[in-house]
């Protein structure tokens, strides 16, 4: 079984600060370029300044920690101070963060700052409401590969953030046969067979079918996981009693497909283990959070 | 005046080749790691295939290079061909793209490809429906600095695709003056004098105000566009009446804050030259768009 | 069970050619730095020449492809023959190579070219003396983490060409539970829950044991792969024994630690699924290859 | 109008630490490559010492900074310490720098340290005496393109040190359509009108003209700042006049090509803004600068 | 001996198409940033056109495989002709290099492909004065380290096209022990000693001396070759009578400091081996060369 | 002649602490990737552990800097104490480090950090084997170019470390006219000519030869170093006759190829002045070092 028991820190593990220096570099690169020339033209090298950032809508809050590689990358002394940690529920005007350092570097990584903290905090919400959503029952809902190129260890910890669980990271590490593939091999069984005859011994195989034919063919074929791809709840509920018909060893359950909000726990209640869903990435909007500037002596 | 013409190409002009090869390098190494395992251990390695990528709903397409370029860096002689371009308007199972070569190249490329249309005919569609708003009006639509962390350029592209204009690129190529500017200076026409005196000459001097009091310090300074941040539909108006009163030089004027579909016109009536929205980058949602392979002799 | 079929191909797949470029470049750039001072010094720019690569001693072939990258990359229109394949095994004095082009870049490119084909055609043929040890017996051969730094991509490729199997590439792509991480949790058990409780499920669970207590822990906690640690041929064949007589799911086995050549079949008579032999990457000794030019008309 | 107030700070705001980093990277990579092996094999590794950095003749310094990151990415633990900063003029004898730290490191960065001083005082100096020739009349002497490949951020930088302004940074902050834009387009006025019609708002158009017909179709156009390219004195009066004389909008006059010294003050009189002057950047020579050692406790 | 000999190609060998293409992406990036956005916004993508760069002065030319990576990392397409090659001496007016292909690479291109020509041309054009006022005499002008960071290999490449020699191309090819490592040795002896016991058997050991006294010195220790720094005729041909008496090795002599060229002959007529001149990199200025365009059809 | 005098300090001089950081951060990636899963979820991220590195045999030890900035790029706050130094011979049981800090910063790194320090200690082991085979004899054992690709700078440091000397780094500084040479030349005497008329004056040319008639040529052509290539001790004897004979200059001797340790003392008392061993780097075996972690309070 998929268990759901948690480790005991607060928050999740994150991205490692050398990846979170890579995409922090990229992003105030792309924006600064040779020079943030508004800032720089009117604003005295010496000046210093504080900076609070807030919430300015009801948040959960993801990203504190590239926030402050942000304005760290700008200003090596800046003093950063976060009165709420990434999974925090926030209302609006809650105070988020207080940074004092020199007043260019915060003018200069406002913008970026809160593009990461808007983007994750998003991602983070819509993770929690899909968590909430199948509260109390035994399901893990799970993420995808439909992340944003580029921040995929970002949004995939944001979905933690948010309560939900990761599937494979990349193509490296996990399994996954999925139509595409099925369609340029002799079939379902000999797929996995292949599969397992060349992979490392510490990883499963997962196989997408789309009917009941194809479920009895990764049956016997021997998957460790079985992805129901878009099918209706008659259709899962039938998958999954076959397939908990098959004593012989476990087998894990996926459904996939349209996952929407008003739909997922119906699905949670046909028995799968797991429902991925592409929209915890893809369909996140962006939170509202702001951040004013005050002179300090 | 802003004007709206644009050049006679079909589509704007994208991001440079170079900088597609960087994301795309990005994005496949992150999904990619040390290898496709699915694919390597089911896939021979001299198998072909062809792959037919397809709109699954109403879309308004942007992304095909990127996506041609994608497949070029798995199999450097792939044939693909696009019966589409960016900018095309197509129906749900409108064909998009055709590509033939090596399956597995073909397998491992298939989601990053995806991702990138999907977004960026994500963020191309919603820039056509707030270009479309404001037809027949005398006004830009422009995007804002709440992009993606590492996909500035293609995401401003994908809105130059939807029809509307790119404000400026980042910190480098624009003058911005926002009241977190001000709030350290000693006031709105200290700070354009300051920035006229030490930006290069190319550039123009945009000031963020928030009512009248400042509207009038901002001409006075000198600024040559204005931005109303966060104004109602009368305070816009006025400050248009009052701006335009003020013969001695052509000032730019744009309308920023909560841009809406649903009022966006009415604030284009208002007179303004600008309006800035940031929802054509952040709160663009993917598009359904799919990738079915077959097998070739 | 972990499967020993292989997929069609002839050589396993290899690294991508992204990964292939990276490292050439690198031993290309710390090998020839501003210059190959002695052949621009001598040898004209225009002359042509031919190199023919030839085995100085029995070897098993491993890394024709990224020789063949170390000379287009020197020069583009080189013409590359290669007259054997990986996984070949060859005789003194059988030739391995013709490359014909620009005289200044076989030169250039030699020694570098050779390092790549003696070093992994070592590990090639130290993984084929371990896998035929086991010839016939239920049993992958797999290797370990200790691996050159910077090459550990090519030198699993040539594991497999060895016809030995991978274990997981790495920290990221399966889970493994050691001594270093039991002492500090509360015990095997827990740390196995924690572990099922927070990674994505399409990876297994392997831990470390040293004795039969641990076995029954690990048993107890639900591992999916338990790793016979430094234990004795008696003591191995009781754990497997005991992990045998847990019947109600499939738990593979591996042996590891001090591995040598002439006692591996007796290790794998005991009935383990899988031994790991560190030996075969960090103990594999240079295979003797040479090059001889020729001028060219 | 074109300000020439400058920001409180006592010097102008240099590159940003990062692009400092890199370009420091860069050189000391260049000339230290596998190691400093002249250092290494004869002072021990404990050996402490102390620099001194003199003016060898009059100068006007530029470039502590760099400097200083020279010897810091050497030696983390380095004191240094400057007597002038940048923009300072200095006579032959005056000591700039000392800096203390590991013997090695001091006479390993010793050449790079100079070689960015020497060239960086080199262009401020350059930069200088045009600025001192125009003293009192309304004008900005501004640099060109015409800079070191890889080195613009720092050689702009030394322009303002020197008292003059900055022309656009690249292709990609100001618009300037040149003679080999125009033969391609049907004409001065429609190029203009596809540029404003295609570009970011917060741009100015500048296009450069040879003669007064082209001035003409420039102010019928709508461009923003005319450049006269390598007219002569007369011309540009005549030309100075034409767009005076056009009262709708303020136009900036730039004069451009063969601005030697003994000339500049000459078409400063004419009446243009601005005068840009590629040798600023390609014929400043390197001014003299020593550094010696001496042993400390 | 020191040699003065040349390999048979016309053209000394150059810096390796990775080091060019490496530098040339520097040189585009710091140009284009995100794009070029003159030529884009009005010059239609699918326009064809060609490029003639012509000299306007007499020329040396240098960095014609540079300016051909320039076009063609722009457009992989372009067709570049060159009428000359390096090393040919030009009058103003002649053509130099045709390229033909899309506009916009060829707009976008040109200044950086000039700004390597002129700079490149210049350093060679006075490294060929240098040569020629030694003519006929039995002696080596060499560059030294005094080269723009970045640029040091098509700087020193350049020194070779205008008929000088290299020196050392950075700390780790070459031993010289200089004023400022001697001053932390116990003598000049010590140090060469100690160089010797340490460094790579294919290195020679150079030393800086100061007068006869340290003459003697290094003789005694068993320098290679000594460099006679900042020594006037007289002492210089008192130190090479000296070092010429000492008959047990072959000792090159070098002479440097402050080498004009109105000087250097009677520098040469000592009867040094070499005469190492920093203004051959330092002091060269650009040379004036342009690039007009012609719409093609 | 060659000298075996070392400096002062204790060991040898390591390679920069950038090119250590860099190939230590291709380590850690290749290994981690997006995260070290069995680590982060169950250990808890604040828990703090001590590590302590004992050798498991006798050991030369080489590498502790290495190890070092393993830790620290994980955890910049961690304690690293090392018992013993670069170059100390370990028995059995011998601690070598203690490492305290954040417990999965050690877990995560301990595999990378023993992977360097066994392979250097390997050969730096080895290398002291060779050393000592031909103690008190005047002659040096020097490394080659055969060495693992990107691990060059650090394994020619722990052939120093091990008592022996490096030949050339790579291509870039060092002259040697190898066989594959000569064949594309005239001959032995024009190939050395033409080097002496190209390279920089500080470097010797170094000539391979395989028999007497090739010895005398090299003489006559001016060769500073003779590499007797794969000759048997007879032919050495001769070969080293010939060349002492030659008075007019110092000669330096090199024999290479198929040196075993059992016969390197015969070579050596032949009177070379160097030999040159590929094994100290490509058959150096790795060495036995673990490491243990306990908790900490």
């Amino acid at each position: 079984m998929v268990k759901a028991m948690r480790h005991p820190s607060s928050a999740p593990d994150g991205p490692s600060l050398d990846s979170i220096r890579a995409i922090v570099k990229t992003a105030l690169s792309e924006d600064i370029g040779p020079g943030d020339i508004t800032t720089s033209s009117i604003i005295p090298d010496a000046m210093s300044a504080e900076g609070i950032i807030t919430a300015e809508e009801e948040i959960l809050l993801a990203g504190v920690r590239v926030a402050e590689e942000v304005f760290r990358t700008l200003d090596p002394r800046v003093e950063f101070e976060a009165f709420a940690g990434d999974g925090d529920p926030l209302k609006s005007g809650d105070k988020i963060i207080r940074v004092r350092g020199r007043a260019r570097a915060l003018l200069t990584g406002e913008r970026v700052a809160l593009n990461f903290l808007q983007r994750l905090s998003g991602v983070a919400a819509l993770s929690r409401r899909y968590a909430e959503a199948v509260k109390g029952l035994p399901v893990r809902i799970v993420d995808t590969r439909k992340t944003t190129p580029g921040l995929r260890g970002l949004e995939k910890y944001a979905v933690r953030v948010g309560g939900c669980w990761n599937h494979r990271y990349g193509l490296f590490d996990g399994v996954l046969i999925k139509e595409n593939h099925i369609v340029l091999t002799p079939g379902v069984a000999e797929a996995i067979s292949l599969a397992k005859g060349n992979i490392p011994h510490t990883l499963k195989v997962e196989v997408e079918v789309r009917n009941l034919e194809e479920v009895r063919e990764a049956i016997r074929g021997g998957a460790d996981i079985i992805m129901l791809d878009n099918m209706d709840i008659p259709a899962m509920r039938d998958a999954v009693r076959m397939i908990r018909g098959h004593k012989e060893r476990e087998i894990l359950i996926e459904a996939s497909g349209g996952m929407s909000l008003d739909r997922i726990r119906e699905v949670a209640a046909t028995g799968v283990n797991l429902i991925s869903v592409g929209a915890l990435t893809h369909s996140a909007s962006w939170l509202n959070i702001s951040m004013d500037l005050y002179e300090t002596d």
